[in-house]
């Protein structure tokens, strides 16, 4: 593939990552108010997360890799799976795409009444956090641990699924499902972001509070998965070709 | 395949989207009454409408294609996947397929003490609509907006799913799974069409408000298949054969 | 495969389905008591009967078909895939082991503090009802209709996604998901049976109301079975072999 | 594969499993305190569970077997597909990564406000247990019972799904859903266990009381896994080689 189309898949699978997943939770997480069970809550959301990563992958997988990840990108990288010279290309793409879908659902979600972005609020327009940001309210060392250890853990599943000796076409389904899991058990510490292009689409609309703590949602994720990437290099070498 | 058998798995495969998509949101979604927990909510609303479509594709793909929906049969039409002369068959089958579905949905659902269609409300019958018709009352500009760029990415992800390069066999299983990831996101915003039959099916038995507003959910998921029809077929589209 | 081990493999998958769906039904759905989100609901318990099927059918289709339900052995019979001299036994081993599931279900369900089983309620012990009997009181020709109509559909999917013509290895997701669907759609009608080996396996236990009802249960499902079956024979025949 | 590899695997994959599952349930089970429905309840921890299980099988089953249990090295041991020589180091590599993941997990579980364990409450930081420690109030026979039957199928669908004459791929898909299939019956009852290394990895955190009934946690499923073995050993036993 020319890379005009494998940016092209890393930006729209992006772009989808961020309007699926941010978007069912800004719109239908919490849809009728506290307490209403008709809203999506945080099993729906995970869901959704999910099923970007899912669906994206199964359509761009053959085109681009299907990262939509900065992280993902980096660790696969790091894992020896990806070349040096497209790293950044690839991120600029994400994070492009990214920032374009958070605006597409900043106008949707302006259409409702009374819609506001109350960058005081925990998990805000979607927006990571920790602290006084974090939906739990958790400490930025336990946020920190969080996203080093599920980033990394995402990586291991990534690099594994999609080991010669998987079973093939299997991975988009395993791969999303894994940011499926890592969001049923991370939302409450910090909204979930693992994905570096992810927190940086809506910290830019959720304002000042959102962006100072972007730099933990680089950090920590690069970090993650340049461990999981080394670590799976190490678990699936072969010891021989074949 | 002949075309007759063609039509009738369009008309079942819609016959079932229908009935099991509405028939959800109908008859389970708010079961108890507000607040119960008991109800499927949009959580179940969601993987009901991606379930018709994940099974009815694996039942009916390989005889019809399963579209389902005019959207998909236009959008696939403008990605080059599809002949000009089928269209107008395929969703003549669709629509009809989908107001029998509706029609028995109302019976079934008749047979409850107390059931009534009050087309004043929004989702009555599980109709989609916008303004005062919409679940949270978004605006026919931000409802116009999300059907579009949704119906988009449906189509880019049926295209990228069903691609010649994509694992074989996965297809339904992706396309099943992002209309549901679809309705996460945007049963808040319009009750979620992104499938002019699956809208006209109930709007014919919601009332003259639901008819009123039939005509955002032709124009807004037939220009979005069109748009993912065709952005996908310049990404997808191979250099030289191979 | 010889014919001990296929009727083991119909006995212990009913045994599974009884077990794991009516199972979270009468211990999981409504933990905590009204109101309490905690429990499973509705759509934990469609989740749970799809996933007995998915995964017993996983592990038996190669023993046995994994049919697990009277309805799809008489209407593979009638849809021409299941020999005639084979229905009987294996609607015997699918209700013996049903029933089985049931009597250890009661076992587990006994050791909780106040258990007892109230036959006059809705659904009590997972059984399935209409009238006063149905958990949103549906009409006994609603919960007919239904019974019908899902069963076919049903028994499409599953010729469907077992004809020859179908993505090897995905029938037993698209038929477990299949009934998962069902449950979403149709629990507060009938609480869903489209098998007559899970109605019976329960009315067992749960006192004369559900027994006095368990015609509908397998007369409904069985009629819906047969139509299925002809119904995809017809659309699923090759013009010509090849 | 070496074995250092193999069993690197099963500590990484048991970790996961515990980090994911009994994460999902410490962290995000209740979230926003009772009667809150954002929290993913006892159908998000299923779920994580079983994806804890099918991810990490897609990742890790081509290197070790993606075991992760003990009560599963146990049962393929009885089943026939497991050599005696490595059961023992299998099982030890279990239950160091469970206890490494409870150990990561209690550290950002403490980064919130009054996160504190309290061993008198069922259920305590996931933990397992029968009578006054059962979510539900069960009695030790019932606990007894719901985990030995459980086991057993959960060995059934394993033997089943990964037999030669099963669809080659889908053995993780299937195994990993078995398993929120067991938790969707079974959590109110013991907080599902069917695996002695996920239950010793957070008695050891969660105090006296689960660890005076961890014994039952070894014993249950311990005999379920050999009984599952066993009985499919023989379902699945080709009458002559082929």
């Amino acid at each position: 593939m020319n890379m005009a189309k494998r940016l092209a898949a890393e930006f729209l699978g992006t772009f989808w990552l961020v309007l699926g997943g941010c978007g069912s939770a800004v719109l239908a997480a919490k849809f009728g108010g506290d307490g209403n069970p008709l809203g999506i809550g945080f099993v729906g959301v995970a869901l959704a997360f999910g099923l970007t990563v899912l669906t994206g992958a199964y359509a761009f997988g053959h085109v681009s890799g299907a990262h939509f990840n900065p992280a993902v990108t980096v660790g696969l990288f790091a894992g020896g799976r990806f070349p040096a010279r497209d790293v950044v290309p690839y991120i600029l793409a994400q994070v492009v795409g990214g920032v374009l879908a958070a605006w597409i659902l900043l106008h949707i979600a302006s259409g409702a009444p009374g819609f506001a972005i109350d960058g005081s609020q925990a998990g805000a327009f979607a927006s990571n956090g920790y602290g006084a940001l974090s939906p739990g309210g958790y400490s930025v060392a336990a946020a920190f641990l969080c996203e080093v250890v599920l980033t990394a853990m995402f990586l291991v599943v990534i690099m594994g699924a999609t080991h010669g000796r998987a079973p093939a076409g299997f991975a988009p389904l395993a791969i999303g499902l894994a940011l499926t899991l890592i969001h049923l058990i991370s939302i409450p510490v910090t909204n979930t972001s693992v994905n570096p292009a992810r927190s940086t689409a809506v910290a830019v609309f959720a304002g000042s509070g959102a962006l100072s703590q972007l730099w933990l949602f680089w950090l920590a994720p690069l970090l993650g998965g340049v461990i999981g990437g080394i670590v799976y290099k190490w678990i699936g070498a072969e010891p021989r070709p074949g």
